[in-house]
């Protein structure tokens, strides 16, 4: 049985990074860039006021003059084509061009103007007014051609806004992945349906579909496959079309083969089956390469939710990083202090349901109360798992323990 | 002036809380639970099998029984009708209900089928068999009536495995917000254009909506408002119609009001104009009541791009979480230690941006370059901000600083 890294190392291997696309600046948010971003002009494109006011020389208040013609009121949008002489000031608002010859804005609120026969003028209540005040140069933020979002980036909000300000409308991204998702089992009844005796509610594929969701994939739900070679076979058929296909369920010893079976029957390459780790042990790993081109990963996750869960988080998130172009795939752990003793006894590493939270500076952690596979209320109260080596250990307050985050927000 | 508590309090008064709704499963990822869902049967709802291998009863192997009579195999979706008796064992698999009289499993790697005559008969290879090995009891994860998913959960991956597996496909959630985003000035040009002397890219709308998005809202981007009356007063209508209003730009003291003077002439009823903070003085909130009922939250935020984005997280996000039931509404800062020294003097309360980032169990804080609220590349290096207090200060490696976590994942 293939230890953890060497499941990961396999997979891995087996993705090739997708071929990137040009996505709209309105649909690319949370998807990861692949080409920086250059900007097309100085950012900002002109010498702009950061305040409303009166741009003015700042030598001529130096020099004791606290009374000026206002010669123009510059409007957004426009440039002035008047240069600013000594003893001048021109209105300006946020965001405005400085005219050229100004190299200061007073603040509108310590300006008075005063009324009278034109041309208009403006007094001004600063005791120091500073060359350069209230604004900022030309391309100061970003030179022309400078980069404004490296390559790998997830584009948040701030980058979206960057790329715009750039000149981008179509950041160069990594597609989002697609994931086809089929439970299997005859003990499965859709979401909402009573229970009959045996039954349980297919809760893995709602569940799958939400993971991928929070790893910036698109579910393609394929809804629940019963447990018979044919209908089992088309479905996998369907799912094979996308970039990864989930199996929910079928991948334990007892079902005689079924699903590994079929996914053989469909061409599908099998690279391991069973890991050494609680949950998940019977994780199986495929590959299938599709006549037209491009490949399928195929992830036969276990049925129990808990291991389903944890199974997409450590083997299937970083197949889709790798994917998209994101580094490093896999995601290192976090280091948190106990929060409370704690013993643990067990066979295989275990990663266990636990939750991280700070107090002041430091990150520490709180093993929940967890009854096994089965166990999906634990994982409602956490937001991630710790890792716990094989054999007897006891961990008391304050010791150090690796962490592994779920890619989710909110506990 | 208000401070930014006073501001946040003046908001929050305007909030009421969304009635709730119900929403299917699979469209209810990342909304916020309002109601607890209970469960609609006991979990799991009948003895449950946890690894493939034969149900049988301890006793039996206890006391020295090695070989059993295969009365049945129980498939997937169907129970048991036959109490088994002492010296008789059961096929099983992951998740099959465990037939009446069994009260232990033993995996299918620890025994051997013996070929030969019917009836068939299972030989088993483990020392110790204890009661309950390898099952988990009918309502040991959750009991009927009880409940699996609290109220003002964010319903992510687990939670909606867990109300599906609980009964429920439509869970009572707050409705995902509708936020209507709407960017005022002439010197704005569409994303993608190229620009003229004196113009900008309309960058604002575009990172609003993706921080919209992040904050679980739906956008509705109304595009580029002119400073003329009309058209302005005619999109602002529009925007009235959603949940929340925010308006980009044309709140600073220059534009004579345009901006505050058309959301009054729409009828919204200014709260406050003006905080003290940087970036983001010139924030703008005032609340309009529909005739036919409900309230638009008006937020007029600065142009500049930084304090846009500072004021959104600061101030429109909490008010949110108040529309969704989320609590606390405001979201406590983190405390970090300052990675490096760092020298900071300011007039106002200062929010700058900083990246966040753990090094062993110690959460650390990076303050990043920064030029100013135009420069929004800064932001694309940060996960949040650093808040400063006025006045000058010097900051020592190791020193603690609050740290405000934007609604991101990835920096």
């Amino acid at each position: 049985m293939l230890t953890v890294s060497q499941a990961l190392e396999a997979i891995l291997q087996e993705v090739v990074p997708s071929t990137p696309m040009q996505v709209p600046y309105d649909r690319a948010g949370g998807l990861i860039l692949r080409e920086a971003v250059t900007s097309d002009v100085d950012i900002p494109p002109f010498d702009k006021a950061l305040m409303d006011g009166y741009a003015l020389r700042a030598s001529d208040a130096q020099g004791g003059l606290r009374e000026f013609h206002v010669i123009e009121e510059i409007l957004a949008g426009s440039t002035s084509q008047k240069t600013l002489k000594s003893g001048e000031a021109s209105r300006i608002i946020t965001g405005g061009p400085i005219p050229p010859g100004a190299d200061a804005v007073v603040i509108v609120e310590r300006t008075k103007l005063i009324e009278g026969a034109p041309p208009p003028r403006v007094q001004i209540d600063e005791s120091r007014v500073e060359a350069e005040q209230n604004l900022i140069r030309k391309g100061t933020v970003a030179r022309q051609g400078g980069i404004v979002v490296p390559a790998g980036k997830t584009l948040r909000a701030q980058e979206i806004g960057a790329l715009v300000e750039a000149g981008s409308a179509a950041p160069l991204v990594a597609p989002q992945p697609r994931v086809a998702i089929l439970a299997t089992g005859d003990e499965l009844v859709p979401p909402g349906s009573p229970l009959g005796p045996g039954q349980i509610r297919n809760s893995n594929e709602p569940m799958l579909a939400e993971q991928m969701r929070e790893c910036g994939a698109h579910p393609q739900p394929l809804g629940i496959a019963p447990d018979q070679p044919e209908p089992l076979v088309e479905l996998i058929r369907q799912g094979l079309q996308q970039d990864l296909l989930l199996l929910s369920g079928g991948v334990s010893a007892g079902k005689r083969d079924l699903v590994p079976a079929q996914l053989a029957a469909a061409g599908v390459r099998q690279i391991f089956h069973k890991i050494q780790m609680r949950p998940g042990k019977p994780l199986w790993f495929g590959v299938y390469h599709r006549e037209a081109g491009g490949r399928c990963l195929v992830f036969g996750l276990p049925g129990n939710p808990v291991s389903s869960m944890v199974c997409a988080d450590l083997f299937v998130r970083p197949a889709l990083r790798k994917l998209q172009g994101i580094e490093p795939a896999v995601v290192s752990p976090l280091t948190a202090r106990i929060a409370h003793p704690f013993r643990m006894q067990g066979d295989r590493p275990t990663y266990h349901p636990a939750r991280l939270f700070a107090v002041g500076s430091e990150l520490r952690v709180e093993i929940v109360d967890w009854v096994g596979s089965s166990d999906l209320r634990s994982t409602v109260s956490a937001n991630g798992t710790v890792y716990l080596p094989p054999g007897e250990k006891s961990y008391s307050l304050g010791d150090e323990i690796p962490f592994h985050p779920w890619n989710q927000s909110g506990v």
